[in-house]
């Protein structure tokens, strides 16, 4: 039994009134006819008259879902509705999940390439890597509209907002900052690369093989792509060599990390051990230890949840019009999302609470000031239609 | 200016309170992995669990839309919301409409293949004849859900029951009823087919080249099969030919009928003028030589609406979990709703009022009474979890 997922947890309401004749002559045939016409004469207003300039697909393949795996799109559905309802609730956006029977890239892109008329976003989710990020690639390139896969960037954000909330809590610059991350799947990768964005100049990730360096071999394309733009001290070698002297221990891996490890840290150490719902260490030993902790747990100080971007990242996307999310875009979500912690900063407020209410329309408004700096914003603007 | 149709019709409701931490933690991360886990290991919890149980998809590529033709799956995207909302208003099923940017059947029916997990049933809508015969068929054969093309099955379950009001109303048997369908589109063959179903001995259809017959070539599969299931007068011509001394003109085409025309039908003739927004006929025209006179306008009596039809008979499909929608099941949708009309039957009364809200119902209620009878309902049924 679990009562609230009964019967799933989405459902439709028509925005319009159904109730009488006249009604349905209005909404349906005949007078949906001048609306559609509209649409054949101008591609633009398809925004403007219908729910898909609002509307969000969220789509997964079942391939990462939570920490169970690989257990299939029909598994992942609850998971997705989830999503939707979280979508609507802090953001307003409308959204519908997309559950793939197929793992195959090209059929993947090919599906949404085909359904493209019938949203406004993509957010990809629980797609495991490294197809997760071929995936993110074509289907940024073939669909012209905001995609993201949130287990990555919706992390990364969040990730960022919360080390500069840290940083800021202890007076230390982000910059300078030793980062070592534990996990290189979807989540690792992007973290990394939304810190060395940021200007954090020190950042190694480890895989179950331990280090990523220059020299290893038999690592997928985005391992590559990060040994070349990582660890440039040269580490080899295990958690243990890596965490000796850093100052910020970024879990992502679902291990976990003896007490005696974070112990070598350096001073003022920030731990954010995220795994769900097991944090790679117990936040109160790893306190002992450490200035900052930070976890993916609502019961815990300074939770790390991605519901603190990715509502705000799509309604800001697509409240501009945007064709894309920039890195610009994501830097600047992460910025609102820690200009709202700064209001009451402290060691164990380092980012807002996931529920606070400022926070979605405050990212929303950032990213798309962001989207306009970029120039990517569509420049068709429909012109409004007169008959009728 | 579109008032009603601005920002589109539909809306996104989460049906999960989602204010506070709790709500959180119980619809998202981590109570939902307890939903998941349970569908993975027993793939029949997903109708439990997930919205897809009642979810149709409303699936168009815009290649026939309303009377507007081949206007792109963009603009035929209101007209979806709209039938996703009647969907909502008369069954209280949820509906997503998914609009292909594609006419290739290959890849029409591989996406929903793909999608298949995210919906209960499939409803496709205003896709040109004859690609409309082979997408339904395909699609019947690979999604084991519940297919149906409105414009075809819709048309014809209310059809039919709407010549058997008009039968009764005339005390009349409708099984010797000579009857003339001109049009040869999807709801043209729909129609014939349904009637001829139903016991009609002499149906014959005419397209824009008139009469079809056996003897005639260079016509489309769908053609070539009705050509040998109807015509038993083997007839001849042009719809002047055909009509005289016919019982019934079921007007599907799009072009018109001279008065001096319908004045050649037999006596206590039944004219179905469907064309829309403007039929074949005049109605009142029509009516000073037939007895009865039907058109597809709310504002003339004898309405022949779809609506009459696909939100019952997808519900009832979706109640049984019928794996498919047989040709009985469309019969059952049709004597029920003749059964309604029956109450207060005449001749300016051979259907329900389309807004009449005991229709869907008893619509539901006998199509999933025949499902059960055709033995196409689905016999595992899940277990109730007991964990959690």
């Amino acid at each position: 039994m679990f009562g609230p997922h009964e019967g799933g947890k989405l459902s439709i309401a028509p925005t319009v009134p159904l109730g009488g004749r006249r009604d349905l002559s209005i909404a349906y045939t005949p007078g949906v006819a001048k609306v559609s016409r509209a649409i054949a004469d101008d591609a633009a207003l398809t925004a403007r008259y219908t729910w898909t300039h609002r509307l969000v697909a969220v789509v997964s393949d079942g391939t990462a879902v939570l920490g169970l795996g690989d257990i299939g799109p029909r598994a992942s559905l609850p998971v997705m509705e989830g999503k939707s309802a979280l979508f609507k609730a802090f953001a307003d956006l409308d959204s519908i999940p997309l559950v793939l029977d197929t793992t195959d890239v090209d059929e993947i892109v090919e599906t949404l390439v085909h359904l493209r008329p019938s949203f406004g976003a993509v957010n990809l989710e629980d797609i495991a890597a490294p197809r997760c990020f071929e995936i993110e690639r074509r289907l940024i390139e073939a669909l012209d509209c905001p995609v993201m896969h949130d287990d990555q960037h919706g992390t990364a954000i969040v990730v960022l907002a919360a080390l500069r909330g840290a940083a800021a809590a202890l007076g230390r610059d982000l910059e300078p900052l030793k980062v070592v991350v534990s996990g290189a799947g979807a989540s690792g990768v992007a973290c990394a690369k939304i810190l060395i964005e940021a200007g954090v100049e020190d950042v190694t990730v480890l895989d179950s093989r331990g280090v990523i360096h220059t020299g290893r071999d038999n690592m997928n394309v985005a391992k590559y792509a990060l040994a070349e733009q990582t660890n440039p001290r040269g580490l080899r070698g295990d958690l243990t060599t890596a965490l000796a002297d850093a100052d910020v221990f970024l879990g992502l891996s679902g291990s976990t990390v003896p007490e005696s490890v974070i112990e070598t840290m350096a001073d003022d150490a920030i731990v954010f051990a995220l795994s769900n719902p097991d944090p790679e260490i117990d936040p109160a030993v790893a306190r002992k230890h450490a200035s900052v902790v930070a976890t993916g747990r609502s019961d815990y100080p300074n939770q790390i949840n991605n519901v603190l971007a990715f509502p705000g990242v799509f309604a800001g996307a697509l409240d501009a019009s945007a064709r894309r999310i920039t890195e610009h875009m994501k830097l600047a979500a992460a910025d609102a999302i820690f200009r709202i912690a700064s209001e009451e900063l402290g060691v164990d407020h380092i980012v807002p609470s996931a529920l606070d209410p400022r926070v979605a329309p405050a990212v929303a408004a950032a990213v798309a000031e962001a989207a306009g700096a970029d120039g990517v914003v569509r420049t068709h603007v429909a012109e409004v239609a007169t008959d009728g």
